[in-house]
């Protein structure tokens, strides 16, 4: 059932300790089939170096266990919010990747500085609120996923793929599970030179608008020059 | 004599380089067997290299050596207090883990900031008050412990499984040595992000306490639920 | 056509991830052959990995592909510019490296505090002015390289063989691509030392200006006695 | 001649890579045969990938070359200097290792601030003063190694194994090559707590005096009981 995607979903997630993302299991990465509405995630607590493709959790999209043995992801209802309210993305990673996390910590999005941001982020990249008492007393999980939506009613999520959730740490996605990866490396690396940007010049503002543009449409659209022709 | 404790110190000691945690011989590991009160501890000074199960040394909690031809580390009668007065514990590792000794060294606690500190620390992770002068010229390595155990007058180890001390460098503990080393790779973790975070925002208050309890217990404790079951 | 100088720029791409300075494909190497007025290329887009000297674009001076089934790196127009107004220069480097693109983003030029940076860099790396938007919307990549030439109006190039483009990221050149890469290492270093050196002094001055003559022309010029006889 | 200094200056000059302290060839150790008055140093930019125990230099304490096709060390004047105002050293390396360097180009020693420093440094690792204008005009490395001298000349350099240049990176010493590198390795780990702990608090203060003695003393001297008895 759904081999090929376990076979994606397993090598996302063995990426993330390669780029150095992730210490011990905390990271988790999901893709979804959105044909049979199924999702493929990883399970609970399991180490990278024992995990296994047939090791893959599939559910369906209210979060019951379609096929495996393993517990789903602690994370797994925050994943399925994502994937009901942004129908363009295929895959979700969540990390705990220090340097967007320390932002994530601070509460504060990550304002884009320079064109490595521009590149793969269309404005700042956004930290949710704090959760509420009763939503962290409430279904937990599912909250945060309500809370990353919220932050982004008028964010096209194509556009910033990735979110600081507050005193929490960041998730990410794309068209699939390996772009989810892919922007969960640049968001590591934006959050590392933007904070020492600051430190540099703490008055620092926001990049130019148009050069932002200028890069995101670059590599993003219809009229991208970046790269090889598809 | 102790074998499989032995090797499990060995273990335990040998991946303190593989985690980034030591440099040359500055850590050590031990291990307790609760029912002979035996306590198993790397020799002192030698490399991680050469390190066989057969050089840890057995010493008992009056910090008696039981077998080995080795002196045991220097740091042993800190060990030995820490087990005495922590009954829950089962293994204990010193570092001088650069992000966690920089807090040491600047006196202060780590403050929780988010939940990647929630999951594993209940809480602050406190600092040690400095020694007296008597403490230091006194039975130096036991007054070590003796101002650790009075830091936790108030705390339950188990909620908190690492101290830093002051002027000094962090100990922390576990169930086990491996869940002690463990518990040192997250400190360091927290130790760097919790940096960051205050480089950023040097107004930051501690993270909600609902939101702490709610990840410690999502992962300690009768209710918890992350990872599977066992 | 080109065959060693390909080899020399696939050689010199490949270096950039072993030194650390590229995460994915954001860095591109050039060489020039200054007799045919043809330069060679990384394509754009591809991943260091598969890459191969074949695939090495050769383009003139104007932009017209030569030769190459690949479409040349998206920067390709910064380049050309760079080795027209340059004539001593005889490859470029273009990086996201991250503790040079921290002060580039900053919109701040890297002073010289120490010998490492007198080495190389006879006097502050500058940081261009940013663009205007005339020039963002118009042959963006030309103006990139039309700006660098203005930066340098009064700066010998072969003197500071590194610029720092606002809200972007450095490029650097070299007499051949090996001599770019190894100047775009360097340059990291001295970005990266100089941010913790004026976080330990903030009101620090620029160094002797006699030590930083010193020390650049050891290395340079005809009374170099650095290293071993040519 | 000398075939085991060599050995040694050669292993020695090898694990500064290993263990990050130089980036290409910005470092070189040196060592002396105090019977013959002869020093070993490595030859002047050769990179280390090529270098072999038969390319190491032999130099007396004039700096008369007394073997060797290569020419030495540029640096090889400074060494001279310190063996002969130091008899009790057997080994000196000096790096441009980033965080040492960071704090010599703010011209300021690092301040002891917790038992990794006192475990190997008695105190303050100084900074010298600025070279004057005629120094740099003269014999620069001889008025390198001079300076050095000056700011040791109420400290014993077996207490302080290291100094820092002002605007130009460390100098370190031993017993032997080996040693030398060793408390390198030292000085890089303090020079990187010290910068955290002082941005962490920055009205800190020196550490207790009597702290500082009782780890010095721990492992060095007649009382040292840290490692195994010699």
């Amino acid at each position: 059932m759904l081999k090929r995607l376990k076979e994606q979903v397993l090598e996302a997630n063995l990426s993330l300790p390669k780029y150095g993302l992730v210490t011990f299991t905390w990271g988790n990465v999901s893709g979804i089939n959105r044909e049979d509405g199924l999702v493929v995630i990883k399970p609970s607590g399991v180490s990278y170096e024992e995990m296994r493709a047939e090791d893959m959790v599939v559910v369906d999209l209210d979060g019951n266990v379609i096929e495996g043995n393993l517990r789903p992801s602690s994370d797994t209802a925050t994943h399925l919010v994502l994937y009901k309210h942004f129908p363009e993305i295929g895959g979700i990673v969540h990390t705990h990747s220090p340097w967007a996390t320390a932002w994530a910590q601070a509460g504060k999005g990550i304002p884009a500085l320079g064109t490595t941001h521009a590149d793969y982020f269309n404005g700042t990249i956004p930290c949710t609120r704090p959760l509420t008492k009763m939503e962290i007393l409430g279904d937990y999980e599912t909250e945060t996923g309500t809370v990353i939506v919220e932050t982004f009613k008028d964010i096209d999520p194509t556009n910033i793929p990735s979110v600081l959730v507050h005193s929490h740490a960041p998730f990410n996605w794309g068209k699939d599970p390996a772009e989810a990866v892919h922007n969960a490396v640049v968001l590591e690396e934006c959050a590392k030179m933007a904070f020492h940007s600051l430190q540099l010049n703490n008055g620092l503002e926001t990049m130019d608008q148009l050069l932002l543009e200028k890069h995101f449409f670059r590599k993003h659209g219809k009229n991208a020059y970046y790269g090889q022709p598809k």
